[in-house]
């Protein structure tokens, strides 16, 4: 196992370029957020691992080996998607049943015990579910799998509070039963923060950064309190955000924080949260 | 302007009792949370209310007259739902006209603001906007519309970060610009626990609860420590949930906290956090 390389990876769709150039390795064994805007080339990219889609130059290897057009690495990886790839009148008990035969690997038992913790009632047929359910029926599919690379795009859209929560313990779960790469694209960051250990942010086409979480939220704090006092404070310093709430301002500024010089003015210091990083990192020209 | 009165509202779709003689009152100039888990009744509610659905019994009154066939209380009312209204192959730009024509409030000129901040493309048809672009597209629809009563149904559905952040901020700019009642159906609670002043959560076609947000949140505590000494100071108090990570634990409690105790004991407390209290308040039986 020598994880996924993305190797000089361009994409273009007519004029648009979804992927420009992108170099990033995925290591075995860790669970890593891919993080981008709407339309930054997330889902590109991951399809072009996938065999989904073919690039125009560079190439994906799996474990050492060309990804494209090779059954051999597809076979080591699953790809759960917004995009629907099940018959659409196929009723949810049968997809079940034709993965187990399809994939090997497929527990089929596991994914009758979770369609019922989930409340997923496998007699619908695929195109009768909610976009919820539809979630929840693509994610019991791909958690089921035992394959080494596990890619899921957007896999809570449209779940309530609860079977988010449900989907993250069964995540966690499943990784510390049999560790593997797992690769979730998602918007709702902050909801994952805990669970991802690296992050690989992708931004109009282009690799922004690709690091721990944990090195990211280490690489700056915030500092709240009355506007005046955060502006004299923050004054020379690299401000890479600001909330303002009334009177009171936050200021997320990177760089190791001067404790001594903070007691004094009275601010109160937080960590960085990985979304409000994230939408700053990310913010474009004429965006608030 | 009296608000919106739901009274004793019931409606089945076949064998399915989807609101089982709810009543509620939606006071004018307050925005709402109407909280539910999928399938709970908030969208069959909304869409009473919109005059889209009817009720098997019971009715809805706005301004003290009723809902149901009546142009005169329809026109107080825009609901932003999840199903797509507009003729799919109409452009952007083309919507923002009609609007204009059919609903004489409609702010044609902020419509081509916001489309610009958000990046929507105004020549492209309705049906070939994304997920996320379709609900911004709905959103600045909506906010441009000056209506005294505002349904948005799953409003941010697709949109990333940065733009969920966007949105936020301009609601609660129009708010203050102008208040009127906003009813937000959503399951990115926790991102909208700043935004409502009240909340409502129908749980399986049943009202559950009415009430403000702050004595909600004031309703309870967290306590976080070792999971021993959690489960020694819970001991008798009304815990309503609790998370375990390797030996820690937090517990989620009701009642007024004796600070003195926690002190002695050495625990951290904390807020309670609207998501989490959600999660347990709507947990089903073999849910996690």
């Amino acid at each position: 196992m020598t994880g996924i390389q993305i190797q000089e990876l361009t994409k273009r769709f007519g004029d648009n370029v979804a992927l420009q150039n992108v170099s990033l390795t995925f290591q075995p064994g860790k669970i890593y957020g891919l993080l981008g805007r709407n339309g930054a080339g997330k889902s590109t990219l991951l399809g072009i691992a996938a065999n989904r889609l073919f690039a125009d130059s560079g190439q994906v290897l799996i474990d050492g080996e060309p990804a494209c057009e090779n059954d051999r690495a597809q076979k080591k990886l699953y790809m759960m998607s917004e995009k629907n790839l099940y018959p659409k009148d196929m009723r949810v008990r049968d997809v079940f049943r034709w993965s187990e035969r399809f994939y090997g690997s497929f527990d089929r038992q596991q994914a009758q015990v979770l369609a019922q913790q989930f409340g997923l009632n496998t007699k619908k047929r695929v195109k009768e579910l909610s976009t919820g359910y539809t979630s929840i029926f693509k994610l019991i599919v791909a958690l089921c799998l035992d394959v080494p690379y596990l890619f899921l795009d957007e896999p809570v859209l449209g779940l309530d509070a609860n079977h988010r929560e449900m989907f993250y313990h069964l995540l966690l779960k499943n990784y510390a039963d049999e560790p593997r790469t797992i690769i979730i694209a998602t918007h709702l960051i902050e909801e994952v923060a805990n669970l991802i250990e690296e992050i690989a942010i992708i931004d109009e086409g282009r690799l922004l950064m690709s690091q721990s979480v944990q090195s990211l939220l280490d690489s700056g704090y915030c500092v709240s309190g009355k506007a005046g006092d955060v502006d004299a404070y923050a004054a020379g310093k690299k401000v890479i955000g600001e909330d303002v709430l009334g009177g009171l301002k936050t200021a997320y500024i990177l760089g190791s924080c001067d404790r001594q010089a903070l007691c004094d003015s009275g601010l109160e210091l937080s960590k960085l949260n990985l979304q409000k990083l994230f939408v700053e990192l990310t913010k474009k020209e004429g965006e608030q």
